[in-house]
């Protein structure tokens, strides 16, 4: 195959969803539902109509663009990722995997492939946590495993429902109908930029993933006392944020008391309350995410920080509450599919390296329901989630050349 | 002197200026000239009013409210406090002086008592340090302490200046006549609740305030590196909020570390960027407030939280930055106006202590231009800055009885 990828569209893609930012630049911010997520799906829904594709939506909003094969009710072969972007964050993540997969099908019309089954873009809803506290709602509800009951529990910082929200951002068919079945999907594959630096190091435009870690979110609830910061002298006091900055503090060494690299352990969210110089915290919450390619080192490091909150807290007089937001065990990537990859990466003459994501992709959801495999492409000095997050155009094309080659090889 | 205290009119004013709050019941917010702060300020104006009392506002909105004496052109004698409230906090802190000088005018007004030199209630803006980061903006310009060119370079947390925010609220009057002159008043006597356990545990109706803690407020900026949680590996992490947490600790020790009791030290904000639970903090700010009664030892506490910012982020790799907000000298009381509290006590047969104020107020400015001295009253608890902030009706009416007995005094 003689595939032309078109960097310059993949740029104007780019360009026009960075438009799309709740913050002002360099930073990028797309909070699910709100204003700037739903201009950027306005155009990539325009972007899909123009390149031939039929387009869904489903009651959350995950978004189904169909290239319908020559055997359209064979089970289809999908790609895509996810557009939204934490606060203040960079233009790469998860939007080169929507952009990169609508040019792979672009170029592949472009030179006159027919597939045998379906070709699908899927751009999924909410795949950061940002707004409802639960990674990958999208995908996750797609897979099953969150069922239309706690679909409807969720609510955002402000107290709204997720009914609520996809309602004004109209989506409104019913969440009973989210869920696909197993066999849906013949393969699923993922581009992402690697969000780490191993590529970069090794001079690598390719990774291959063949395992995705597996992520557990913590929130912990911190009640102590307040009062006036001139007047409650310090014995007496149950300060919420102390106990918070202790716990935060055993989170990085439960992460380095596995002795595994592979640990990772982060307070990302520590807010308190009242929040005013003069006032003693009375209130904390932290969000904490626990990593690892492997359950169990992460389970023990898990175990660590609930044994080091109750420890600090009981010390301190402060209460506590430990809402356990996800756990979800680790994907292990189809064979066949890492197999196809590395096919691609063969005819096309581009060096890779099979590899372990360290990062959550709502492929390690969509490896639930159907045959599932990822492909990284590297990114500047491993940096993520940050305004300076960077991968080169032509970085960028390989990896959309490789996916294109693997999406006609699936389909065919 | 026969002097009847209206308890019933106190508890309608305080009912009123609870009612203009930012935030819904229990607690109360009242952010300077925010919305509740303008309601609360327009009630005020018209119980003056009615009062009969001559009013004037500066530049900031500082209130003077006149009670014209036989002999005007004396330096007046001067009672009040503040109405801003720190978020979610109670409904006595501040509030309570101001309407407590305004029952003593009017209870001396009702016996026809005709005070030599004026009486003039004052209102202060800004006591809390809420929105501009520095506490007792008010009478801190009155005493000329913060400087026209200082006021105009203050913003709050949004950007938004304090010239454009004083404008928006009303007050166009120039900011260089804020300042009031030395021997503008003959006494200055705040009364406020003690926040603080000492009067309740001693079962005294009465403080009378000998000398002001010494307040320091410290931000720290911390600079650290962002990153995906799952993608960077803990050993390469230069993580803002772990730096901040290890320095709320050491702010801790610090006070602890004078073996004073009356060191207190507190880390009452701390906020972090991006604030996702999927990203590395790359940046903090700690805010931070230190006092003691005496200077030495404040200043000791101060010195060992410098060099443990200093070692925590050497050691992390995070690079910061310390504004020291501000360090304000203690302050003693005049021992006249004591001397008069403690004759207003005597003369009612309410028994008092001589104490210290640990926490600091507009009477820490107003001593430096003019005799200051306060009267503090219970509450229960010794709990201030929360929602459960009390004093009871009687033990207010007591408060406003010695400050109006003292006031006649002073004024005659």
């Amino acid at each position: 195959m003689n595939l032309t990828i078109d960097a310059a569209a993949i740029a104007a893609d780019l360009d026009a969803i960075a438009a799309c930012s709740d913050t002002p630049p360099p930073g990028v911010t797309r909070v699910v539902y709100g204003e700037a997520d739903l201009r950027a799906r306005a155009y990539l829904r325009a972007r899909c109509a123009e390149a031939g594709l039929l387009l869904r939506e489903d009651g959350l909003g995950n978004l189904f663009a169909r290239w319908p094969g020559a055997e359209p009710d064979l089970p289809a072969v999908a790609s895509g990722s996810h557009i939204d972007a934490i606060p203040h964050s960079g233009r790469f993540d998860g939007t080169v995997g929507v952009v990169g997969a609508l040019e792979a099908l672009r170029a592949l019309r472009r030179v006159g492939h027919v597939p045998r089954r379906s070709l699908e873009l899927l751009i999924f809803t909410s795949e950061e946590p940002t707004r409802f506290g639960v990674g990958c709602l999208g995908s996750r509800a797609l897979a099953g495993a969150l069922n239309p009951a706690q679909l409807r529990a969720l609510r955002d910082g402000e107290g709204r429902t997720l009914d609520e929200l996809r309602a004004a951002a109209g989506f409104t068919a019913p969440l009973e109908q989210v869920a696909l079945a197993q066999g849906t999907y013949a393969a699923f594959v993922e581009l992402h930029i690697e969000q780490g630096p191993l590529l970069e190091t090794e001079g690598l435009p390719i990774g291959v993933v063949r395992a995705i870690a597996a992520p557990a979110a913590l929130r912990v609830h911190l009640q102590g006392e307040g009062g006036h910061a001139g007047a409650v002298l310090m014995l007496g006091r149950r300060d919420a944020l102390l106990a918070g900055a202790e716990i935060a503090l055993a989170v990085e060494r439960a992460a380095l008391s596995t002795g595994r690299p592979d640990t990772v352990a982060t307070t990302g969210r520590l807010t308190i309350t009242p929040g005013a110089i003069n006032a003693i915290p009375s209130a904390a919450t932290l969000e904490i995410d626990v990593r690892d390619v492997a359950a169990e080192p992460r389970d023990r490091a898990l175990a660590s920080i609930y044994s080091a909150v109750a420890e600090v807290c009981g010390r301190r007089h402060v209460a506590y509450q430990i809402e356990e937001v996800n756990a979800d065990p680790p994907a292990t990537c189809d064979p066949e599919v890492v197999a196809t990859i590395i096919g691609a990466c063969t005819e096309l003459g581009l060096p890779y390296q099979v590899m372990v994501s360290r990062a959550y992709h709502d492929s390690l959801f969509m490896a639930r329901i159907c045959p599932t495999a990822m492909i990284f492409i590297p990114c500047r000095g491993g940096v993520s989630h940050r305004p300076d997050e960077y991968s080169e155009p032509e970085q960028i094309s390989q990896g959309v050349a490789v996916l294109a080659h693997a999406l006609a090889a699936l389909s065919a």
